[in-house]
């Protein structure tokens, strides 16, 4: 599927009391969503306040980024939560947000797990029937970014709306899936092969594979990691690549 | 001033993790109107979601609870915030537990600050400042609930409801004020005689101070406090006392 | 393998904050050990330090019960961490329990790792090294008290005294391995049954599998789960027991 | 009082989890002792382990830095704790920094309360006498740095060693109280200003005013701040004129 407007998304909202984590400034220049840290793995009530007023300021949509109740692992590490705890939790974490942006006169218009509990949702089926079952109850108009797996499905079946998440600073394998970190060559560094993906995913559909198969790929919202250090480097060459073959950068229903 | 249809109060939800705290269960049955923990202090996203669902079952009206972040300290000690930090903070609680009240087809009716904060607003105008403009930007239509002093004055100041809380189980001076704890018999304890105060508040609007002086007290909720033992003996005394006087125990705007 | 001494031990201090748990008093009047919660799962400074002064006052040898960092789950569910985690996570709550002795003029004896630590510990090579390195380097004189499996396997390799532990309250399988709580029967409650397992495992050093057989079981600790109702009456059962059949409870190193 | 030799300290280990703070490595060069994070305002186990193992290859004498229990605050607001509430916090931190200290082969040699903690021992009496109770009971052969004031004191009372720290980088009154940060001038940037500050203070025993007099001031330590910007240019700067003019840099006891 080829887009002519494309949906840019990143972490933000990361930091936590006087620690400070990610360029989220220079971010929310390139930025169309964020995905705002709730405070379980990152992002006080102060530095969510901040967040939010700078998403409203610059025109970025807000969405929630709720985790594993795990500050000092930063939501990173496995836990093993029943249905019903990963159910409240994420209720909790996106009623806060969402009192946040009431503040500022915005709404939270998209959920997407963070981390571990963001892997997770894509194969633990009791995981993705609670962040659903979340999203149905406390706002059902919410979007869901998520790659494809159970929860994308989970979320579809419910008539809940689902954006498709593009990575596009990782080697894929003929099948599609990612080629896991533990591998040499999983992460893409270079911002011009970054952008140069970012651009064929959009325009055409497809990634080429390491082995250098064609291979299809959905994507809704381009997402980048703002915690590496070339972090700003690569959003400004995506955006830079994008604008210039006249693709629109928006959040879906903010469309330009 | 006297009236027929009183609003009664108590705080629930204060259990946390595999610990319990009070007899909610009992005081469910006699309340019209719950002050629920949001997280800070006590509750978590679980004792949230119970707590909030049993109000629902049974007709409470269920209101925040928010409090200083100080689960070990229960709220209880005081902190030197900014205003910035209270209001940041009350917003984020309040959010949470609004979004568990809609996963169960509730609202969020009224906000009363817990502990050390809830002692604080009534005298220190930044925090009550705070306080308002947090309900002001999330809700206007929530009622505070507070004894007389800064919060309830700001509160008015600016649109907000206001219901003045009676507090039947401690002694009064003559001028209106508590007894401090630290003097004995600051605390009562005896259900008969609390029954009989909060009926005379009721119907007479006043108290007799330990002085023995009958003293004017505006109240809107009377508060009981359910972590005491003899609270739920307590709470079915006053209830009897109203009931056998012909007043009504409803939250307002769910008058019978 | 028989004994005429034996040690009796229960988990205590898992008290947090406003919140109580167990009847610790109770207890402390039984055991001749306590594993002593570190902060956490449960435990703050405060109960830390009221248990550790009643279990010098009453002489009951104190040990650290560290955990997983999850004081919402109580330490009871997994967390997919890596050998440094676990091992850094120990060293922390040891040194902070045996500062606590140390006020008390007192010392740490044993170390037990609780709830879902205490499981993987068992069976997770990386989790028990870990453990095992915590212990050696701080204080390699501590007894590792656990169930048989890798932590104790480790142990022994290295030198650490190990105490095995003997779970009176849970069925067996003819292997020796425990009934899983999910089956039915799995938990004992009667105080008379578990009084009397108590006293084979330790007079004759076997128990009585669920159908039937007589199973062989080492057993240098009886362990006393602290958070059942009935958990006071069956302690004094059991040392009942103990004492009409001439066995004296003690903790190793404090032989009667 | 005019030395030859000089114990040049920072608060180090300030991380926690996946977020940096301070340039830990550079300042290790250059100190003689380090104040070490304890994990209530900072350092988690982890970064706790790294930063002693740091400390332990330099040479650096390790210190406890305990704080609030504040994580979001960084221990940087008052909190009204009882002295029992200060005393069992401060064993508990001390000693979790001992265990990491053992498990390199160190030892916590010196304790100095940090932020809002570090600045209340200085004038409440019953935060000051917990500290020294902690202390005393703990390790008496600890030394407590502090600023002149009630810790100070107390530590003095009760046969504990203290070394009173010089601030460099602060503006002084006549009468040798700091000026308040809240005024302009309060707080000294320039380099080479503040290394000649620490020169007279060291050598002299004295400081200039603002009002440009000539102070008395004691200095066993001097402290630098590990969190500003230019923080490592004003260390270097600092070591640079202590060793141009003979001054060997060392921690007590561990003198060249």
């Amino acid at each position: 599927m080829t887009h002519r407007t494309i949906d840019l998304v990143a972490d933000l909202g990361e930091s936590f009391g006087d620690w400070s984590m990610g360029d989220d400034a220079a971010l929310l220049e390139i930025l169309s969503s964020a995905n705002v840290a709730c405070g379980f793995h990152a992002g006080d009530p102060r530095v969510m306040d901040r967040t939010v007023a700078e998403c409203v300021r610059r025109g970025v949509a807000v969405g929630a980024h709720p985790a594993f109740p795990d500050l000092v692992g930063f939501g990173r590490r496995a836990m093993d939560l029943t249905g019903y705890e990963v159910r409240t939790d994420v209720v909790y974490q996106l009623g806060a947000l969402r009192a946040v942006a009431a503040y500022h006169g915005a709404e939270v218009v998209h959920l997407a797990p963070h981390g571990r509990l963001g892997n997770l949702v894509a194969t633990r089926q009791d995981y993705a029937d609670a962040v659903v079952d979340a999203v149905r109850h406390v706002d059902p108009s919410l979007r869901i970014l998520a790659q494809d797996g159970c929860l994308a499905d989970a979320a579809r079946a419910d008539g809940i709306a689902v954006g498709i998440v593009g990575i596009v600073d990782r080697a894929y394998e003929d099948d599609g899936t990612l080629v896991p970190r533990s591998q040499p060559g999983a992460v893409l560094h270079d911002a011009g092969e970054i952008a140069e993906r970012a651009l064929r995913m959009v325009l055409e559909g497809v990634v080429i594979s390491r082995a250098g198969t064609v291979v299809p790929v959905d994507c809704d919202s381009i997402l980048l990691h703002g915690d590496s250090p070339e972090a700003v480097a690569v959003a400004q060459r995506i955006r830079a690549g994008f604008e210039t073959n006249g693709i629109a950068i928006a959040a879906p229903g903010r469309r330009a």
